[in-house]
């Protein structure tokens, strides 16, 4: 048996990224960059006021003072002339500071009559003004390559004037489910037969992690129905197959695809629930093997695929996050396999473990808020102790 | 001036959940269930092994006794006849348990020879036997009406056979961006213009908030361009503006949609940044009118905007969700107006507020891992004291 940290390491290093592509700035979110955006302009891209109120010369900023209003610069009109001594410019926030003001004083602080402006308080010399550049110049980078664009980059990139974004190609992810048992949802169910759960969860699974899904029709438990997925999975990033993971005579995935050539690697992992992966490659295309049982098959995605797919993304590909909570329920030693314990979070950040794990049981999964993460060999953990969670959210 | 709790609370009266559809179940991440997901089927289907082995009658189960192994019974094939007394079957994960038999033998328990199995531990009655329904029957409900699907709720509504799901359509949000002053990325920017990041961060936002975004073009500061902009957005579930909800005379948003008709409110709201809110409805739509400053209209977009595409698509609508973390440098006593701040999280759960907050740098807001959210009147806080937190994700 290997460890889970081996296992990823193991997996990682035989996935690529995918090449660059090019989308609009609206597509953007959620993608991630493949190239540095650089700012094409400057923001601001003037001296402008943060405020609405007026602008003039710091020199007649004293309170009390009467001065000349001689225009106006809405936001997007800049004022043309120069305001000169004695005088006055109405702004807007966002309006640009024009020639020979210092100063804005805010409309709150002026009383406005017959084309004057008289102070109720006295205006400071660079006060409520943003400098040209205060947020980003032209020619900086403004978000680095490798970043998973969020809403505000998004807009970031928008204020850059960015219409265009280089970003890697999600990548494509085959997905096999295989046994004479499975049907897909609506279908009729043979006898023996239970439906697949695991084709569309784990589609769901790679939409949620930055992927692009490619369900392909069940396998039935022979050499070439195996075979013939491997074939239509042909041009995909990756090949995930479950069921067929284990060591029973039925268990035909590793015998399958060996026909189409594929070096095939079957590690035992020091996990539970979730010990058998496969794990190989034919041609440039890495086959990850997961097992049948949906919620290994969950776990073994949540490990494995999940940094596989961030890998091939253009990210860094990491082990789940984890976060430490104090137990709302003791639990016993672990043994020599790491666990991943389905479990609720209170609203008070109390981890539970569900009483009944056996991993038969999609529907706790489905309930969980989380995994708790046991280490091998990890001592019994008595309420109130803290332990590693890992948070399930939309996956 | 209002509390941001109020404004949400008059907000999130006014907004009413969108109609019903029928979706595959494919496309079911991530969408809000209208009705119970209701269980066709019984999981498992019949009592059926939880491992490779051997299936028995109990009374057999004896260590040391061989028994004649009198067929085989793959997942998905049971075995039609029954296990008389010193007979087995072969069996696996997933495997109906025969009639008669009533333990399993595990494969790692077993030796096998010409017709024979010998059993080298007992077999117990029951064990690694999960049972008829263990996960959930026929009829059960899987999961309820107004949850957000996740990829395990795909699973298991996969699971109970559920091809087709209704869900709350998406929330068809229309972005109307305002002020001569703006351009939309790419496109020619004008003498004192700027560059538009709030439409496409906005829309990026709704679409992360699990809306629809459907972005006008941008309106010219006149009566007609915002009145034609409210024209255009008819059919979508709501109208969101940016720019002109300030107090200036040039901030036309409120008199432009006046003329269809709108009935407006117009709130100062005790925050910042971002202040100024417009809110009415014109006929079913409702407005909500953002700052035009990027960073405000992203503050207020987080506050009022997403609980709002939260009620319309189904889910109950609530204030950002805020963690407690400690402080990694002091903040000054607040004043009235409940703040929102740009702040870092460190890797070991620290929160350090950026040193300059101006509400015009938007690459802050873009940076920034969390709001810290302090209430009005807050006192000052030291270096470790504990402040509520806002991630901000991939909004």
């Amino acid at each position: 048996m290997i460890s889970v940290e081996e296992a990823r390491a193991r997996v990682l290093a035989k996935v690529r990224r995918t090449g660059m592509e090019v989308v609009g700035l609206a597509e953007g979110f959620g993608r991630v960059l493949a190239a540095d955006v650089v700012s094409r302009v400057t923001q601001p891209p003037a001296d402008v006021s943060a405020m609405d109120g007026y602008a003039l010369r710091a020199a007649d900023g004293m309170a009390g003072a009467s001065l000349k209003v001689i225009g106006a610069a809405p936001a997007g009109h800049p004022f043309a002339g120069e305001v000169g001594p004695g005088e006055a410019i109405r702004l807007f926030t966002g309006s640009f500071v024009p020639a020979g003001a210092d100063a804005v004083l805010l409309q709150e602080d002026a009383t406005a009559a017959d084309g004057f402006v008289t102070l109720n308080e006295a205006a400071i010399a660079g006060r409520h003004i943003r400098r040209a550049g205060q947020d980003f110049t032209a020619g900086e980078v403004l978000i680095a390559a490798g970043r998973r664009l969020t809403a505000r980059d998004v807009g970031l990139a928008a204020a850059g004037n960015a219409p265009w974004l280089s970003v890697f190609r999600r990548p494509r992810i085959a997905i096999l489910a295989t046994g004479d048992e499975i049907s897909l949802p609506g279908e009729a169910i043979g006898p023996g037969g239970i439906v697949s759960s695991n084709s569309h969860a784990l589609a769901a699974f790679v939409t949620a992690s930055g992927g692009e899904a490619v369900v392909l029709p069940i396998a039935a438990d022979t050499l070439e129905a195996v075979a013939a997925g491997a074939d239509a999975a042909r041009g995909a990033d990756m090949l995930v197959t479950t069921g067929g993971a284990s060591v029973g005579e039925h268990d035909l995935v590793q015998a399958g695809l060996a026909t189409r050539g594929m070096v095939l690697d079957f590690w035992k992992i020091a996990m539970r629930p979730g010990k058998p992966l496969i794990f190989g490659q034919v041609g440039g295309m890495p086959l990850l093997g997961l097992p049948g049982n949906p919620v290994s098959s969950f776990v073994c995605a949540l490990l494995f695929l999940k940094p596989a797919i961030e890998v091939m993304s253009g990210l860094p590909g990491e082990a789940p996050r984890t976060e430490r909570m104090p137990l709302g329920a003791g639990m016993k030693a672990n043994d020599q396999r790491e666990d991943y314990v389905r479990a609720a979070i209170s609203h008070d950040g109390v981890v539970t473990p569900f009483p009944v794990q056996d991993s038969g049981m999609l529907r706790t999964l489905a309930k969980a808020d989380a995994l708790i993460r046991r280490p091998a060999h990890q001592v019994a953990k008595a309420a109130g102790e803290m332990v590693e969670v890992i948070r399930l959210s939309d996956l």
